[in-house]
């Protein structure tokens, strides 16, 4: 029936493994990615097959983790709305008491503000547990909200979110204040692998990095972002993984830095904003729970560390398929040339499929 | 076989439908939407039911249209680069000619440079026919950029993209230069329908928009945009219509206006860098197919024309979902509420089909 | 002698005066302003008037204050930036005794930092007394960078400014995390006054707010920033103070607005990073002398008092302009017969001194 | 008497002289820059002595010129918006006869245009003579304003600017559309050089360039800017020229690029947005007639001549203080003991005036 529940079915692949250590996991994994865009399937690979060939894989650091959400209230002035925002940090131990009745997965953990006119921004900043919290989190500001009102005096309603969370919309913010997971991700590929597997060395990669993914990006007027690809591997990743996709908005604002350090190649991602949970919305659909557990993501650990496993693993694909593309980017032709190999082999794979 | 194709099959619904007019479609359609996220379908489903509602439905008007790609020479020095962008612009019509030859779909509409320190960035400006384009610009650049490495003299290459293209990545550039398909959406919703459908006021939706989406956006440091949740809405239509989601990045970048005239309510989206197409990859899957035939997109039309409809039909599925939860926004606890008993009858769904 | 010092002889004119109340002073004083600009006179001048109009006059809410500096270190890995920035935050009471040998004003509030790859800024925040500090915290900081390589392991000097404090340049950090004075000031003009001496309406002032000043900067690409011209009226009151004026850069990023209440006109301007003091560079120069004393900001009174006294009525000058400057834009061709009769006027004047 | 005009007297001082060449001008001169923070002169002054040891000096190529004023207009709905639009291209030729009569000195050279909505913003470009224009471009919007709004139907006035001009606001518009004067310059220091009179090498100056102008601005949320400190030198030698120094906002966004070659240091600041004029406000007051002059920018030329060669000399006064404060970062300590000396030395200089 037209109206029915449907599926729309992503092609999807394993790729890798790849190899990763850090604060969080060490593990060698291969990754599911999920895209109409068959290219990024060997472009993730090789980047994967990279990190195998070294000693420590991808060093993935977890240095921040945290959703918000903020809502607006409208005072009746200024000082009114200064001296709400002073009320609401005296009181955050009781703001804490009742996000708790919502989840026990929950934990106000900062709350930050910002005033302009009359107009009151609150932003609450929790953890979720294993959760990426996004209802968790409206549903708490919810409740924090009735109660500032309530209690607050000279203040009104303006909205449950006031954009300055930020979901699902490219800013400045997350970055500063951070949410999400802000991880950032290290590969150190020796001279002789820059060479043989890369086809170009590391001098190169690292001027292009400068000129492309940090002057291009600026030129371009982008926020907070440099970076040739980062979108394609979250999509990917995130689909196959049940998160929720359109959070590669603010997730793919992240910097890649690539030096060359005495002929070997140092190249670093960091992502910020990772928006990831191994429960919740989408979770529970057979094909995710499978990938969440072929990814080690659904085993039996203290609340969050399943969350901040896949998180480490989709930041060092984002790795694997970024250097890879900029390492294509500084031959010319090579990009074109993949290209058009890889769709010409995948129609004839899909052909066979 | 753990390596071999698998699916990432992601829930479906059609919703509506809703009614567009405009200087391309008018038509009342059903569309369809890809999501983890079962809120959003009853969310898009109560804009698209005003829509009917009225009498001219949502009119979109498509204001322009290109696909872009930019290259990154090197110069020998500002001078040389400045010379070889004159240079360019003089040679249009030949590189027109050059790349015709990837395609009988492409055709150059222009050229666009910026220049810093000795750096050569090169935005080539195409339309692709139904195609997104972003294969086609690359072949098409890949071209332009061997001719001009050999013809124009001083120059070195660079990179076959520059990021200011800018292609998934949130910038100001596309917008103040056009990337993809620029629409801007209007609704005229009569004040009672206001009233009855969605519980609020044109006042109200006004005022919150300011604050929340302007207001709020701009304090969290968010470029060119301002919306409540573009990215949601453009996610679940591009994967149910095989489109490359990544997109949505700069996709989500637009801009909602809301104003009370007289207690009815105008309310505007514009969406400027919609990259959408009904042909190639991704449009081969048999539920791409059926969806884009569904949708009125395969039918035997002049080139582009397609394309085209599947863009406005895209752009008002956008607003029909940003005009439900504005409203909903204005009325305190009413998105929790709704989330709730949805998430509840989802479950219950889920747990029939 | 061609090398000796000379003078740069700016106009200056006391314009006003305009009414003050709020959390730091109540008062009614002139203010000068020196500019090639003529008509920026006359346009601070008629909202001066309506401040004095009002019973309030305009209400300047002081809501922050404090001067940064970010220092840029090296680590071994992110890893080790990590460690890094953890033991600064444990360690933020030894820091501000550092700091404190530094001057007998400055008082170390915060620290915040931000890891990119093995990077780390660290963001230092003071309380500087009356001066804007620009040298008083370069000088802490510097003390503390040295402090912290000596003391906290794998860690190398980068830089003593790693442009995340970020001084004379328009970023987001500034106001999301504060640097300067924040202060918002609101007036409320009752419609009649509108009228009589504004020509126009509430409705209109706060629709044309929405378009040209939020709408339209954002169209621009601009960040964190909604309004007409507060750098004119900024750059014409740092002069003639002694103030830094290179910092208008990121002092014109401030916030407009404007509704309309009954035919009343609620006008607010947020202006969140204002860099003034009333001791230190230029501060000795006779006529800033004059002019710090004449505006009542050279009294004894406790550190500090004196530079939020200048805060606020800078701040109150910036809402006087922009109010006048707004209004004058609703009407067709006013601005224009305006310049052509100031500029008229004023070569009369100029030719009469 | 109170009211009456008096004068800010900054202190000026003649710096360099520092050595140009390029597309505009080649010449040795000293430049004047007026600032109360003394340490700015002796930091320019090492840069343009560096400049006087090389070959070239200098070379600044100007790659791009024009002034612009965007008016808004409301449109009866979009699909009005785009028509109006249309015809606006269509008709420039007859826009530019009516632009001309407002000034045998202005000629339009190109009409932008940018829809949201129901709202037209049009971005008008001209060329200006030898004045910066500001006045120029609003009489010549206004005129043409006037004119569309009785010719092209279905419009009504919104604003005679709606802010994407965009003027003395920090935005992505004016770099990516251009606006003022687009300068390069370059510098190449023989490694000796780069030694003896800085200090340090080649090498780490391009390493603190990406890490500190290029990472640490983006990590701030800067948009399209990477440099240390243009806004001071552009203050300075816009005050001490009888520039509108409120146009440092948007001058101040420029990007500096830094590489090692082979020991040398190749040393770019691109200043895309400088706003200045040889005649127009503030130009006939004495002691910027005396500075012009004495520039080389009063001389019998053709118009435009005298403000392009000013152009130039204030991009290579920005370099010269670019380079030689990211010089002093790369050495621990160096900065602050420079500052303490200089200011200590300028008490005893002050003392002795």
């Amino acid at each position: 029936m037209s109206n029915a529940h449907g599926i729309a079915g992503i092609p999807m692949k394993w790729v890798g493994p790849l190899k990763i250590s850090g604060n969080v996991a060490s593990t060698e994994t291969k990754v599911p990615i999920a895209t109409f865009e068959s290219p990024l399937w060997p472009s993730v690979g090789r980047g994967a097959k990279i990190s195998m060939l070294t000693e420590r894989g991808i060093v993935a650091t977890l240095i921040g983790e945290r959703m918000t959400r903020s809502v607006l209230v409208e005072a009746a002035d200024a000082q009114t709305a200064y001296a709400a925002a002073q009320q609401i940090q005296e009181r955050i131990g009781e703001l804490a008491e009742i996000s708790r009745t919502v989840s026990r997965f929950i934990e106000l953990i900062g709350v930050r503000h910002e005033i302009t006119a009359d107009l009151l921004f609150v932003r609450f900043e929790f953890t979720t547990g294993d959760a990426a919290g996004h209802n968790m989190v409206t549903l708490a500001a919810d409740a924090l909200l009735s109660h500032l009102l309530h209690t607050v005096p000279g203040i009104s309603y303006g909205s449950i979110s006031g954009n300055y969370c930020t979901d699902k919309k490219a800013t400045a913010v997350n970055g500063i204040l951070g949410r999400g997971k802000n991880i950032v991700t290290e590969l150190v590929v020796p001279r002789q692998i820059v060479a043989d597997q890369l086809h170009t060395t590391a001098a190169r990669i690292a001027q292009l990095n400068v000129r492309k993914n940090l002057l291009g990006t600026l030129l371009a007027g982008g926020i907070r972002s440099a970076n040739a690809h980062y979108a394609n591997m979250l999509l990917g990743f995130y689909l196959a993984t049940g998160q929720d996709a359109a959070n590669i908005v603010e997730g793919s604002q992240g910097i890649t830095v690539a030096e060359d350090r005495d002929g070997d190649l140092y190249f670093s991602c960091t992502v910020p904003n990772l928006i990831v949970g191994t429960v919740g919305n989408g979770k529970t659909l057979g094909f995710v729970e499978t990938n969440l557990t072929r990814l080690g993501c659904r085993t039996e650990r203290p609340p969050g560390d399943n969350a901040r496993r896949l998180a480490v693993i989709a930041a060092a694909t984002v790795l694997c398929g970024e250097l890879s593309l900029l390492a294509a980017q500084t031959n010319p032709g090579e990009l074109m040339h993949a290209h058009v190999q890889l769709e010409r082999g995948d129609q004839r794979t899909k052909g066979e499929a």
